[in-house]
């Protein structure tokens, strides 16, 4: 029995996991939940899963879950509520599914209290990389994870030696918008760019992958997981989303895996690891798939993902600038406040007036991150009222 | 330092493990050598290798060759001098590279010596799959498959749990003659069948890769090398050979092997196995290589592969039988006595007048192999006589 808690447990992975956990219920407790302010969820999955603690980030809703649940389960309070559940000690394993750089705090904790981690929050490997890796160096941590494209590359590890590895091979579907050109992009419906054509996703990540940024937050997240080079890690276009990632190995060989785009078995697998449980998903038929396709990704039309590249390669502060400015765009779009294209536009300018730093030091993150905040707040708002 | 004894070190396999060990002289010694009657090229194996010992099946080649190298290597003769090769006491790992069912008896000789076996000689499990099973296990062998399907699915099984495995999904190019009617097939020159549009193989392989036997030979094969049985082993026909075979677990995961169509990766990968070498083999462009395609094998136009499922499912003696008559009819199609469509005529005819016996005794296998190529070879003189 493995004594779980979720971290963002109303998201999209957050469901998942739940809805998982649900099916086994001989091989997982729920110990504790967290949301960030979505308590009627919230309140549902109390209610089914008896955890024993729940936190709520905003403050405001966690009062009112307070209220409702009054003497049933404790209620922790805002980002301290948080770590407080991330390290809880009685926890086996932690799930962070947190979206966005709200997830680094926890994804500390819970490392730092030797927990097992699977991690679906990228950004605390975007942003936080440096600290992430040196603490699960010192810790000794399993870290394991939940994007599909990393759990990919994490079991065609299984088995192997790391200095084996000579290169990555991030596969990606191009999002909605493969094949156009930046031009016929500029009037597009937020409508249009959440329409993923194979992964049914939460709403920021699927932005994400339209402009293609996701790719560019995944190659950072590769490297700081898999500890490789920026220039052995390469992005293919694969439109069918068959294979979920590739590993090439010194000798020319290279793994892959391949399965249905659906988020439950690498959320499965996170769960399980290292047992693999059956899953319900039908195999594949590969005469009915009939072809896989590959292309190089359109670094001209996707400027986002050329913003990502360099952000990684310059390393420091950069790739925290990225991923802010990048959450302030994308929300932005989200709320029809910029258009699609005005995103990579708006990133840009804000990491080509950034004065880059050394990102081992958690307050300097958190400085550098308010002030790319800020400074993307600006730029939106000036774009918003021209 | 890895010393190594190479069966069959003149045919194809055989040359391309010389070529890869001459590569890596820190890595590997070569101990012995073996050939069926080419010694000419033995010669020149011994002149470059310098092994302590060497055996040659043909007598006759084996004592020209004596008079040759006479006071500079020990040479053994006949079938009794390849057993004991396979059994050198100071040998660490033995390739067993022969062709056809001769390599039955140097694979048993290698595991009862407790010799790690490097194993391209499909042969051994197709005729002695059960003794050779049994063997493995008593002795707790370890068997390296050489065959780059069978390689494929070994690699992806490390780090994995055999119980977890659903599906082995064999890979094929469908041969030169994929897409073609049987009545198309009737005429076809020997040049054409041996023309293989992906690998570069030796003759006997060439021809069964073209009547799609070879998929068939390799169900058997993967059967008693993996354990899995038959109704979860899948052909995949995929012309491009990229993907060299896959499996299948229980969460919906598939694991595939991806490399380029050369036989050096297998055989370095058995040679160094749990290391990796590298190689000089560039790595794969995705994007160059466009597209893969699968499609179902067509057992209509292809009866081989047919005839080769029903005797594995039919179990005993059966795969003995087809291997023997496969083995003949390749011969006489190799010699232009029979057409290529006889070949699976006069295989399923053999089969027909087959009255099965149990396949774990190898004196039995003998008796039934003798019977079965004589029947196939009475066929193939009545056919060539019309």
């Amino acid at each position: 029995m493995k004594r779980v808690t979720i971290l963002g447990s109303t998201g999209s992975i957050g469901c998942q996991t739940v809805e998982i956990i649900k099916k086994h219920p001989k091989r997982f407790k729920v110990l504790g939940l967290s949301a960030h302010k979505n308590i009627d969820l919230l309140e549902e999955q109390l209610i089914e899963l008896r955890p024993q603690i729940v936190a709520v980030l905003d403050k405001a809703a966690a009062m009112e879950l307070k209220k409702r649940v009054e003497g049933k389960v404790r209620v922790l309070v805002g980002a301290e509520g948080l770590e407080e559940l991330a390290s809880l000690p009685e926890s086996d394993l932690v799930v962070n599914a947190i979206v966005g750089s709200a997830g680094l705090d926890p994804t500390i904790a819970a490392i730092e209290a030797d927990k097992e981690l699977a991690l679906a929050n990228k950004e605390s490997l975007v942003v936080g990389g440096e600290i992430v890796r040196g603490l699960v160096q010192k810790r000794g941590a399993r870290v394991i994870p939940v994007d599909s494209e990393h759990s990919a590359i994490f079991q065609c590890l299984q088995g192997e030696s790391p200095g084996d590895v000579v290169r990555l091979l991030l596969t990606g579907s191009g999002g909605p918008f493969r094949g156009k050109r930046l031009e016929e992009l500029k009037d597009v419906a937020v409508e249009e760019a959440l329409a993923h054509p194979r992964w049914k996703m939460g709403r920021k990540i699927s932005i994400d992958s339209a402009t293609l940024m996701n790719k560019g937050l995944e190659i950072i997240e590769a490297h700081f997981l898999f500890g490789i080079d920026y220039d052995r890690i390469e992005v293919v276009i694969h439109p069918q989303s068959i294979i979920h990632s590739m590993v090439e190995f010194r000798d020319g060989s290279i793994k892959a895996h391949l399965g249905w785009a659906d988020m439950r078995i690498p959320i499965q697998y996170a769960l399980s690891f290292p047992e693999r449980l059956s899953s319900p998903l039908a195999g594949l038929d590969f005469s009915d798939l009939g072809q896989f396709t590959f292309e190089k990704p359109d670094l001209v039309n996707f400027p986002c993902l050329e913003l990502a590249l360099q952000a990684a390669r310059n390393g420091r502060t950069y790739p925290a600038v990225l991923n802010a400015a990048n959450e302030e765009a994308v929300a932005a779009f989200l709320d029809r406040r910029i258009p699609f294209i005005l995103i990579p536009q708006i990133i840009g300018q804000t990491l080509d007036t950034h004065s880059p730093r050394n990102a081992n030091d958690l307050s300097v993150l958190k400085e550098v991150e308010r002030w790319a905040r800020n400074r993307t707040k600006e730029l939106i708002k000036r774009a918003s009222e021209l």
